[in-house]
């Protein structure tokens, strides 16, 4: 990228900022980029909605929001729906690989800006990032000197964090937490190549700046956190009371999890599957590991390709649901001869490990939608005497067991339904974006109701998402009429259930 | 029955408890109910995991449980668990017409008496009671002057109650209020002939024991509730500091509200539909009215049967979820002139109205499987002019209406599962039933959890229940491993969700 | 019978038409009946379809219809559908226990007839009639001396026969061929109780008239036989070369096999199970023997139920399809000990044998939707040592096996779907009949298109009985452009496929 | 690929025969072609059958195989079947786009050569080829001049054909034709650009050869033909007294079009959408235009994924199946409007016309696969004033409206499932290409059974195709027992059904 940035106009090289860079890397790209931004957004109409609702009305005038999730073109409606709605934007992805370029050079240009004159927000992702860029990135989206009001000079950091994992949270955190130590830990105290990237980062960063963290920690409104693993962290800061300002777990909204989840998975599943094998579905017997929400999406998908389905579950609750619901409920040991097709959905580790790899059929494909890289056991794979690994193309790779026999595993293990296809459809991305967007608001114009602290949305938030979603799938919603309200006692327009409610 | 009872053998006449009317009464019943109890116990799993788990250990001994629950055959099952388990037992319906008089007779004969010398409970119900017969019985359950431990003589009533729709509960309540106050209303406040009924009742006792359900009251350790009305009583006495003894909610455990519900309903929405009508349910256009979890039970099942469903919703969250699940979501008014068949699962009032019903094709199909009988507005129906009912055959019947069209509706509006079909069969009811007596057991055992208050049973009775339901299903559960417990934080053995997951 | 009929007015007890006796001995029934034709109407488009097509034109006038087919609401219908368009009708039942006497009573008394002045059709058949009494009917359809035209004394017979099953061609057939003959063999050629009643009777016949069969041959037009069965015998009269009158198969109709057999089995196979045994479905491992049409609608509706669905199959094309449809495909022997339903859908013998049943789980559910009463080896069954036969209420009995387990077993191993259910629904059977009113039709008004032979209906007819039952489901057809039609070679209106096409 | 093939070593620079030029131009190719050929052995259990079954035994030693069909991986497979069977080949695609060049490269170098010494099959045929060149190598498989027995010098052409769509059938008599004539038409006589690239190629061999085509046809004892299309026109030729060999309907067998059709769209349907548009298809109302075999896969397939189904149907045997399905049957009229995605499957022309286009929502998604490119009138679209396209990326284009309205078309209005996914997977073609082996086999092992004529492979053989297809499915199939087998008057090793059975 250096060396297309030497190459640029004199104008936009004297430039600090990631966006100018972006734009002239991607030349080219932002225009493709542009048309996919137009195609989603038809397909976001919850975001879409709120740009109506809240136009000329700029309800985040004033939001400076550091933005952590993966810089797709899903999140590049997202950032611009959060534009239009008044919000300062700065963004990092959230993950080393999921950047798509030309989504990110559509956001840097803007949707009235051209690659000469790019008008839209300062963007640190590209796809393919080694770790201490993906951390530089991670820290441009603190520092606001550029963008941040001129008359307000006494800082220059975020009042709003929108995260995916909790990296930007982390960030903050660790920053401040060294701050009031004094001191960074040394590189020998780091317990893997990351967090060693992390403390050089914020050691140098010491060095020049005593206070930034703590100060970027105390303009800082609120969070709002799109995952599990993010949530857990926020949790877990809470409980040991070092958590500095308030969250919104966006994961837990229904119209996130159940929908997310389910649907998400139902659609990207098998298009994974089938963009890396081309195998047939139809006929063969597909174990699915965990019958949570993913795997429940996980077996109607592949039941509806005409796959006998098996599920192994650790849940009596969830093992029952799965039998109810038709499908055999038996362990990987029991199945693993006979299983075409496995696919992991559990959000633990070694789920499939070597052992049950070992009495797979010939060319038995697995793959993991579940969490992270650990829910097949690739490093005891990789141990296996006499092992070998073939790549058929990328994200695909033939692994010859000394049996004899060989597995297909998909994207080394990793999330196949994003390394294999493209990840949720933006309409579901909506659902979840709608969620941030809300959440981002909630903290923003009412802050007096978050004390420091991890919340869900109030329910009729979490209904007021679904319900912007229903006109572009034709639901004509059913309207209460008083009486009825009142006789099992809500109101008209909502919310209708309790908390506990289930779905 | 009296006339019965007088020809009874003199030893029988003798005795006050309505065991040995019952049996008396219902001669050459009794065989065929043992018959049946034996299939059902095939299908409740649950249950004799519980006798053969405490098979000896009489965990229940001294309990004197109430119970006030619809008398048929899957709680002949359940009352005999209890008494296996150690508990004396009293039971009354909680329905005017839901008790099988085989089953009523099978358990007062007992498993190991005879018609002759019955040993089983005392049970006062029969199909067909009247509104003050149903009251009567109700009484009955709290009197144990015949089987309460003859060395404690101090009082004479139950520890336990295990209620369902909350009238056993509602009794002592009452009874106790009135008690306190010295005086029960006279007949002239009653808003209706059942409120008057019960006044009348409690009046009465009042006269001959000022302090009868004080000390009642006094005695319970708790009550189990099986259902949502149930529960929502419960909650309005807590709330006004009125509730006189803890009780446990068993309607929202997992194992009972998504089960009972949703794969109760899947089984015997169809059933009723065809024992009623016998009309082809494939290729008809079906409106189901709700979509919670009973509405998704009832579209699943006539999906099954080749119908094109179309569901109607007033939740968003619950109107998107139907359409992800594909189907069309459309107002009554919208489909009311190509439905063929109209099923309401709302748990609210009037949601099929007079003018809805003269807008449905000739001999639309229309029944209620959501609660009570007001789902469908019956009286509004009765009020068109010129309106004819035609009995086509018990719980059918033909209404013509003024259009020159006619409609079907089955069991007068009420749940057409019961009144047409069977209800939730046996295999449903012992998840409901195994969470009953986990929750008595709780009370009895482990009183000092349980202050005055309204609790479901914690996570671990739940997924026992599910747990306990897997070997009759052929289901093998999956073990983690401590490695795997450890990293997602639960123990080996469960439980494995917080309490807010949504299955 | 006899003595309802002896206490029967004067008039009444002069006639010798089955008519009256049956409308004096079901006073009561007759109106039921019309309450079931009027609602069973509704649902047979394609037979209203037809009676409004040909309103006025009396297409059938001078058709003497001698009919054999199950006396049901449905058959009614149909008899009344012939009426209309002209045809006189005599008609008894195929089988001795299928009669629905509230149908056969309402077809007598007639549309606009009352129970003292009936105005409909002869009909011959009662629920439970004796062999002797069920060939006595068959034989009474063909005595048309009271209806035929007075005008034309040269004989008195049918000029059409609609059999189901063959038994009313088969008493023509025998009949004709022993009157060539010269003589009926003896009662101890028969080779089992029917044969013996069948040869009495025409031997007896034979005495008073000796060319009554033959004379009835010669007056025949044709026949449309309804089931496989007939069609087989058939087929062997053809090859023979001893057909006496041209045929046509209505049972290989696409609207007829296609229709019955998978959608009619997709129906009532789950409504026998639930009211033969209320055991839940859902969970369940239910193994379909067989995967033709039936079974292919009979493992649609279990799996629309929850339950896990293995199929059992001998033909590899079948077996294939199965697993392409996402079903296990093993053995009874293989699946037998986890199975809790076993359903034979086969036209074969002993299909699931001795051995089998002794393999089941306890209390498994074993029944028939096959054909006859061998699918299920019952004698073989009860020749087992020691093995008890428990009778849980009509059509449903536990066997207590030597084992230990018992299982169940429904209607005796007879169709299920008929004797704990109600058969096919009113508008599977209208594609049936349709096809039957259309085949009589043909043969009536263009018999010079059917020399003696076999023939199936030509597929425009086919596509026509289709056709009238899309309105009443609310299909919009489309229609094909001339340049559409042209370029894949079809008129307009069909029909649209070559005979070999397999839907 | 000229100037690769200048630059090879001149040993191949010598060989005239297309197999050299290939290995040449692809090396890089031919590996990763392997590699794939590894995968789909593995997924094309019938072919993979046929070699182990026909080990060492060369049943097709001496057959001169001309082989015309999409030069895919699978085709790959089907051609080293033949060559194990001990067939010499000659291998051409039947379109110019479908080459997969890896798979073309992997069969020249075979299973035991190397890129620089191939050893493998002729193939001409490349993606991406001009009319000339598709025609060039149409006529490159009729020159067997390097490969026939030297011995045998009397001629040098094929001696079967097997064939997708009829082009080589048609070369074949086209040029046998116009040598009995004397002659070709002149080009001006071709009413299309292909037809008079094909005259040219004959004009220019006539003049060198005047009895090559009559030499070659002679030679020739049958042709095996893949496709309706090609079906037809050889069912014309033969009613017109012109077909000049036997040939085989490889189409009709049910293992290839009831499988193919119906379960390799359920496959490649939603793939196809999915790499296209990455649109959720849950939700979403989808209109499939036909429902014969290709419609039923693909409503399957779409509902499998949540969509609400609408079908569009012309033959009302098959709307009322649709119905019966569960589906909304419609015209297109009535849904464009909310309509989300539109699949037509008919097999006819402008099914999707202009007019339907301007009428459906904002970019709804078109595709075909149906057949050809006409069944969406792209034509028609095109002359639509102001129309603009926009290609969002190939195969993918934006058709922007006059009402300001856009449509995504897919693949220009060819089949999609092709154009945007991989075809068929291989376990289907699987069924198809055994069909096609056995059909090859049947022709040059037994001719003396077909005369010239159009046959379907006997009942027997398409049940052996299924049977190679189970174990690989796990399928166990059931034995008759020799009674039963008496009982239904068939083999106990089949063919078990009528050559009418519908399947």
């Amino acid at each position: 990228m250096m060396s297309l940035l030497q190459s640029a106009p004199a104008q936009y090289r004297a430039k600090t900022s990631g966006r100018f860079e972006y734009a002239i890397a991607n030349i080219g790209l932002a225009e493709a980029g542009r048309h996919q931004l137009r195609l989603a957004e038809n397909e976001m109409p919850g975001l879409m909605a709120l740009r109506a609702e809240y136009a000329g009305q700029q309800p985040l005038a004033g939001a400076r929001i550091a933005g952590s999730l993966h810089m797709t073109v899903q999140t590049a409606v997202l950032i611009e729906t959060l534009v239009e709605l008044g919000a300062q934007v700065r963004w990092a992805s959230c993950n080393i690989f999921s950047t798509q370029d030309e989504a990110a050079a559509a956001v840097v240009v803007g949707p009235t800006g051209t690659v000469e004159a790019p008008s839209g927000v300062p963007v640190f992702a590209w796809k393919g990032e080694s770790l201490s860029e993906y951390w530089w990135c991670a820290e441009r989206i603190f520092d606001w000197s550029a963008e941040a009001d001129a008359a307000d000079t006494s800082w220059n950091g975020p009042n709003l964090i929108l995260d995916d994992g909790g990296d930007a949270t982390l960030l903050v955190h660790h920053g401040a937490s060294y701050e009031r130590a004094g001191a960074v830990p040394g590189p020998e105290q780091a317990e893997n190549d990351e967090e060693r990237v992390v403390l050089d980062l914020l050691r140098e960063g010491l060095v020049s700046d005593a206070e930034r963290w703590t100060r970027v920690a105390e303009g800082i409104i609120g969070v709002t956190e799109e995952t599990t693993t993010g949530v857990l962290r926020l949790h877990e800061l809470f409980r040991d009371d070092k958590l500095l300002f308030p969250a919104i777990n966006v994961n837990d909204s229904v119209t996130k999890s159940k929908f997310d989840n389910k649907y998400g998975i139902r659609h990207s599943l098998p298009d994974g599957l089938n963009r890396a094998t081309d195998v047939l579905i139809g006929g063969k017997v597909a174990l699915v590991v965990g019958y949570g929400d993913v795997g429940k999406g996980a077996a109607e998908a592949l039941r509806g390709q005409g796959a006998r389905v098996v599920v192994a579950e650790v849940d009596p609750i969830c093992a029952l649901q799965a039998a109810m619901d038709g499908f055999q409920v038996a362990t990987i040991e029991t199945v693993a001869a006979e299983a075409d097709i496995v696919v992991t959905c559990t959000g633990n580790k070694n789920v499939v490990t070597a052992d049950h790899m070992l009495k797979l059929k010939h060319l038995a494909v697995v793959g993991n939608v579940g969490h992270f890289d650990n829910e097949i056991d690739m490093a005891g794979l990789e141990r296996l005497e006499g092992v070998e690994r073939v790549e058929i193309k990328p994200q695909v790779h033939e692994w010859r067991l000394p049996t004899g026999r060989s597995i297909l595993v998909l994207s080394e293990g990793r999330l196949m339904n994003l390394g294999n296809a493209t990840g949720h459809p933006s309409f579901v991305m909506s659902n979840s974006f709608t969620n941030q967007v809300l959440a981002q608001l909630e903290l923003y114009v009412s802050p007096e109701r978050y004390p420091v602290g991890v919340y869900v949305l109030p329910k009729h938030l979490d209904e007021k998402v679904a319900r912007l979603h229903l006109d572009a799938l034709g639901v004509e919603l059913t309207i209460l009429t008083d009486e009825q309200a009142n006789y099992i006692g809500v109101p008209v327009e909502g919310p209708y259930k309790a908390d506990t409610y289930r779905y």
